[in-house]
């Protein structure tokens, strides 16, 4: 195995300056006026493999452009495929910054500037790795896929569309990305697990226009008034979501899933103080950790009917509304679930109102098998990176590219966060730690010679 | 009992005219572009009340000017106090009017302007009867005080004032309003009934800012969904207000009211259909009027919290509300229900979130008792006005200023309204039916008369 401790020693300012350099381009997809620069941004991804002699493609598309990269295949290994993006969230609010978005500053072992952890630092390091095994080795011992987006933070259309086209050209044996968090500080992690999403918007109908609520009170059933009913009625006060087979599918936490989580130093009352809140609360029979990476919830994402204004005005509303949203555990389905709850809010809604459901979006959730030889992999490359074995954790979150792969590629993906939760992420005084940006490098250096010698 | 007859056939025209010069004037209280607009109607009511040899004032408040005049006393006659309003909604949205707001036309033997039933047609009927006991019989049988204000659709806040401070000079022995409607087209009636009000708004807070509903749901209370659950608890299936002790006071339906109700021709269906329902709804046990009339009544006015736009966020809200109010019947008492509630619904806030209720503000029911002789007298004017006898009916809303006479001035208000329920009160093309001004101008000569008779 090789050993890149003086190399990557060597490399640590210039590493720092290349870092910089691409946070320095304003590369925020969602405003076109940033277009050219999120081109830029992709143009200098593109120039940085060109120089470790990938093959490289500047890719159109309908949107913003994407780089896709590939090193020569290295037969007898397996092939990794680094998926990664090089656009940033809109750095509003701009006067809360304490040093400019673009102007990357160091600070306390950080780096400051938007997109320093989300995600051009973190996607550098397999950049950087990929550098240092070329430039010591002269080879990479497997064969790494690089395809880098410049629309994450608008969606993944293109992306979407070109992984359905390109199945045979993006091949690939396992899927690496870092995009996320470790545990905490010094507390590097790995993350097998994503909820999926099943959300919803339900409108209510009653009176075909606003009412006096003196005059007609008492006369007709009030939207506003049966959509409370109806959304109570869909979680008790244990926390139990009463959808006739809601929990028919889940696959239940495993007693050692159940200890793994125990064991991590999670700190209840410091989480409780961070939120601001009086209490925890949630899904009977469940710790913290668990009720947030691996149970189902039911949660209302917005409701509205009726006068919101200042003051108060006597009206009975013609309708009422809400979006909400399940978070999934794997094995549960979207679509049954839809069904379901159709059926059961049908059957609450009153009277003298209409209802319709929409099913906005859904998506299962993911696991990436824990026994699976790739995670061993990556474990030992983390832990030789870090200095310390990653703990396994899961995501309350849902990353839709992660289901992507596994449906379109038939990969499963390795979420290799170096990040941290206080780093903030799409809000002002984004940061990463640099110590961790090295440690990624190293960590990265490592995973492609742990990938290249497993066999599944 | 003298006989109008024929005097008012000759004045017909002219009246009408008269209606037509007070509506031109766009007098909008709520819009301070149109302030020297509701001066001039004020100056135009002193001046109409001025030619009756009425003592007239006109009165400077905060706010829009008021209209104070008074008849000489007739001992041994009680006073009447007549309250009107001179001020009208604005006409918005004004692309839907047929025929310009403040161009009074006449289509099907209506009046089409803003204000023509409103308050303004209604209110002059009472004028033009004292005109007509003037001009022919050279004075009225018993003092009438006028008080016609300028802020009835912003509040009524300076003549709330002007009450308070004016006790004797206004003392009166009863009051007469016209600007509610009557049951049907040839139904003349006489509201006999308001219903009373408690308004809250309910706050509630979960953490300290909005969260990410993937990372952090099923870890805390969503403030949005435990506002469904407290306001789902506070009416049961069957419509009955759950808050203990809310029925307390209620002062029940008598076995002759719930007859009186049942004997009025009113068509269930047609109802229906009018507001656009596929059912009525209700407290069970009650008949639709009765529900309206003499039930109270719980009904969420405005429901908020989270994301409302378009599309999905996945987003747990910090904080979630809603304004809901009560509709009272007489003898309940809006200060103990507050009590009460608060009381029940801090026992339904669970932990994890914090509420805070806001009382914006109550009013007890009112009733003008049936049996009181002013009311029988004004039966027997409606009658001669409209050759048909009154029923006796109520409203579910509430009208703030009766009672301020009935506390103030101890006088009770006899509701005395010629308007129809599809006058298009607050909406564009008001209107008001031209043969029901002139049966109105009628009955109130015929109630001066009466009432002149009547001891208590």
């Amino acid at each position: 195995m090789p050993d890149f401790d003086v190399y990557l020693e060597d490399r640590r300012q210039q590493f720092e300056e290349d870092l910089c350099d691409l946070l320095r381009i304003p590369s925020v997809s969602a405003d076109r006026r940033f277009a050219p620069d999120v081109r830029r941004a992709a143009e200098w991804v593109a120039e940085q493999l060109r120089h470790l002699e990938l093959k490289v493609e500047l890719i159109e598309t309908a949107g913003h452009p994407m780089v896709y990269a590939e090193s020569p295949p290295v037969p007898g290994a397996p092939v990794a495929l680094v998926y990664g993006h090089f656009d940033v969230q809109p750095p509003d609010p701009l006067d809360q910054w304490i040093s400019p978005p673009f102007e990357p500053t160091r600070r306390d072992g950080n780096i400051y500037a938007r997109g320093a952890t989300d995600d051009k630092g973190q996607m550098l390091t397999h950049l950087k790795s990929v550098q240092a095994w070329i430039e010591t080795q002269g080879r990479l011992p497997l064969q790494v896929k690089f395809l880098i987006e410049g629309e994450e933070e608008v969606g993944s259309q293109s992306l979407h569309t070109f992984l359905k086209e390109n199945r045979e050209r993006l091949a690939c044996d396992v899927v690496v990305i870092s995009d996320t968090s470790m545990f905490g500080r010094d507390r590097p992690a790995i993350t097998y697990g994503l909820r999926g999403i099943a959300y919803y918007e339900l409108r209510l109908t009653g009176p075909k226009q606003d009412l006096h609520s003196g005059t007609f009170g008492g006369a007709v059933m009030n939207p506003a008034n049966a959509l409370t009913k109806m959304l109570a009625a869909l979680i008790d006060d244990q926390g139990r979501i009463q959808v006739p087979g809601f929990y028919d599918d889940v696959t239940p936490l495993t007693p050692q899933e159940r200890e793994q989580f125990a064991a991590l130093p999670f700190d209840e009352a410091a989480f409780q103080r961070q939120l601001g809140v009086n209490a925890l609360a949630g899904e009977a029979g469940y710790t913290t950790l668990e009720r947030r990476w691996a149970r189902p919830t039911f949660d209302i994402n917005g409701i509205f009917g009726g006068y919101q204004a200042e003051g108060a005005k006597t009206v009975l509303p013609a309708k009422a509304g809400a979006k909400f949203s399940f978070r999934l555990v794997p094995n549960q389905d979207p679509k049954k679930i839809s069904q379901s709850l159709q059926a059961y809010l049908e059957k609450r809604c009153p009277p003298g109102v209409t209802m319709e459901l929409i099913d906005m979006h859904g998506a299962p959730g993911v696991r990436t098998p824990l026994d699976c030889p790739y995670m061993s992999a990556a474990a030992r490359a983390v832990e030789r990176g870090f200095g310390q074995a990653p703990v396994f954790i899961c995501e309350g979150g849902s990353i839709p590219i992660v289901l992507d792969f596994q449906q379109q590629l038939g990969a499963d993906a390795l979420l290799l966060g170096w990040g941290l939760d206080d780093d903030n992420t799409h809000s002002p005084n984004e940061k990463f730690r640099l110590v961790d940006f090295h440690r990624g490098i190293k960590a990265s250096c490592h995973l492609w010679e742990e990938l290249s010698r497993t066999t599944v």
